[in-house]
């Protein structure tokens, strides 16, 4: 038995979240690509058929009242505030990711016209900002002079796409820029930014608190895009006062394939929080089927149409694998196995084979790990063979994601082995 | 017995599709609110175990590919077309009805630029206008002229209120008339009209031929909602020249609770569909992970963000039960069904206590009966708690829907005979 076996025996028994594991479904396999769809809840099966069988099927549309479907998307919402910070009142699930930042984006233009429309630039989220609805973001309209919209330019692909929709749509120009460079690019022209907080390919964090501050210092109202953060480290979207999120829900919270993404709006922001999908269920009485939209108070004005039940009270019982788990708990496990594993690479890999694009300061780094390594796509396929499921991003990367609710430190340990084995 | 008693045996009897309704989970309950939420059919459940226990727990990430995931929203487009009268690769299933609408028509406003930038006025559908995508569309430019949205004002809410959004955002003035106004209505200055097929509250069946004819012959683009239609009557998406059309498949083709909406495209439009929520999905290469977008050919751009896979799979299910049904049987049906439902009202409900509000004509009936009464709320309660489950619409119909697949003529007999015990 190895050192760093040893080791991964003595971290797993130190482990405060090892019990957690058991609430998931799991096989041999080494698991690490729940940065792409986290593992199967093992209370989630049981309750989906609850949700067919007899909700659907027995209940049908009384289950709209009787089994709490028509509020779900802030129930859910509710469910997920704590995982990043947020009190109650200021998310909805619903949706996929891509739409989620059209509406938030395309709501952030808008909150800085009417900021500027109000003159009250350089402060959008304080409390005399109350710009009127309505007027700001109608098409063709630059009333703020904000006419750039800033994004991260190694986000995420569909971040990207959207937001040149978003641009389009609203008449802005839209400026790639990485986050290092954010600080420098905001001007009195910037209207909204929309950043990822974990970079999908690198696994690098960006500084959140920092730059939403850079942001609101220019006037513009910040985007955080939690895909890759939320679950796997604190986000502290109240504390940091950031204006509008949205994240999915299939990575680490573990919700299942395609699982609703969810929308934050800063309490502060909801009253003028201007939705450009303006659906049934946003408005103020849903069953009233007027010709007239009104928006709903709160949170629930980021609501669209019917809720994708199925998928979303999957989430609902998904989510209950976090009672009693505590993030900062969470951030420390995910920190100690990134760690372990570069230690482990860097034991059992040939030198030179792989290089890490992921930052080794844990103040940069989210919960992966990324090697880059010439023929990865053909190593990812070799790895899966022999049992250690990470993925490929092209064109180079290695992605290897780290759950903390269900990987462990022997994990870890097998996963570098078996990759050194592979690349020798 | 009674007479109709009688007549409703003999009506079963001789229903070829009477057969289809054992496919369902029903109950003793007379469901006549399945163009709400569709009944359960009989093996969602088990698919649906399959797609979470083995797909998704055992599989995982595998799935996308393995389990046919990441095609399932073309692959469910292609078997719900036939229902709606579409050749192959032309729909496309994911998101809420009201996300589809706002695509379809910010689309057809885009299409109906690029034809008018083209010099094709009148024949947006034709082999001749291939306008450049990319210029259309932009925020403020109405280059065409054309800077009008005709939308029916008796619509769903929800269409109104995207359609609202949708003109706001591409610079158009929104004017909403009756169906029966549209062809009063259009002029050059037409971009697109968003239509309903069938009115949700009166059950109205509009004359889609004929006024799609209309909307082209004014050069503009035709977007037709389905929601209250599909699956309960032939719809001729490609024989009537349907430009867009979005429907709901939790309704006559009982997906599930929000189970997700689709969006068809006609294939000559294809090129030129210029979506506004260019997600990566919609990509022609969505694992390039490329900063530019670059549209994937065909209806597969209608595609937005990452699928619900849950619902999604639960719907494909659902469709089985289509498997040597056709459409005209189950229009036949429920013309049968929907005259005989007003023949027992008639004898069964003391005189002047409702009224239909559903035409008379089998040409303008969809299938569906709103009966107006006075209390129709509480009436509404009573009836379900008698076993007869419609719904009510604000603020005083009575709305019974007839699924043909699993209602029979002897439900029909009961639902009017204990309405008429209630009204007594």
């Amino acid at each position: 038995m190895s050192e760093l076996t040893t080791r991964a025996g003595a971290l797993d028994a130190a482990d405060e979240l090892a019990g957690v594991r058991k609430q998931f479904v799991l096989d041999e396999v080494v698991y690490l690509d729940g940065n792409s769809l986290g593992a199967l809840p093992a209370n989630v099966p049981g309750h989906v058929e609850d949700v067919v069988r007899r909700q659907w099927g027995e209940l049908r549309i009384r289950s709209w009242d009787e089994s709490g479907w028509w509020t779900a998307p802030e129930r859910i919402g509710d469910r997920i505030a704590p995982l990043v910070g947020a009190a109650p009142g200021q998310i909805v699930v619903g949706d996929s990711t891509s739409v989620n930042v059209f509406k938030a984006l395309v709501a952030a233009v808008r909150l800085a016209d009417s900021a500027g429309a109000a003159g009250s630039a350089g402060s959008v989220g304080s409390a005399g900002a109350v710009g009127s609805v309505g007027s700001a973001g109608v098409a063709g309209s630059v009333g703020s002079g904000r006419d750039e919209i800033l994004v991260d330019a190694t986000t995420f692909p569909t971040d990207g796409y959207i937001a040149e929709s978003a641009a389009r749509m609203t008449g802005r120009t839209l400026r790639p820029v990485t986050p290092a460079e954010v600080p420098g690019a905001l001007s009195d022209r910037t209207a909204a930014v929309l950043l990822n907080h974990v970079d999908y390919r690198t696994g690098r964090l960006h500084d959140l608190p920092s730059l939403t501050a850079a942001v609101h210092a220019a006037g513009a109202v910040a985007v955080w895009d939690l895909c890759h953060s939320a679950g796997a480290l604190p986000v502290g979207l109240d504390e940091h006062g950031v204006d509008l999120a949205v994240g999915c829900t299939y990575k680490y919270l573990n919700g299942g394939p395609g699982s609703p993404a969810y929308l934050y709006v800063r309490r502060e922001l909801q009253d003028r929080f201007d939705s450009p999908l303006p659906g049934w269920n946003s408005h103020a009485e849903p069953f009233g089927m007027r010709p007239a939209f009104e928006p709903a108070a709160g949170a629930l004005r980021g609501r669209v149409g019917t809720p994708d039940i199925l998928s979303m009270l999957a989430l609902e019982a998904a989510l209950e694998v976090w009672d009693g788990v505590r993030i900062e708990a969470v951030r420390a496990k995910s920190l100690a196995l990134t760690d372990f594993f570069l230690e482990c690479v860097a034991a059992y890999v040939p030198e030179g084979r792989v290089e890490s694009v992921t930052p080794v300061a844990h103040s940069e780094r989210g919960s992966q790990v990324a090697l880059r390594c010439d023929d990865a796509g053909d190593v990812m396929k070799r790895l899966i063979e022999r049992g250690v499921v990470g993925d490929f991003r092209h064109p180079d990367v290695l992605r290897f994601g780290f759950t903390p609710l269900y990987v462990g430190f022997a994990d870890v340990e097998r996963a570098a082995r078996v990759l050194g084995e592979v690349l020798r």
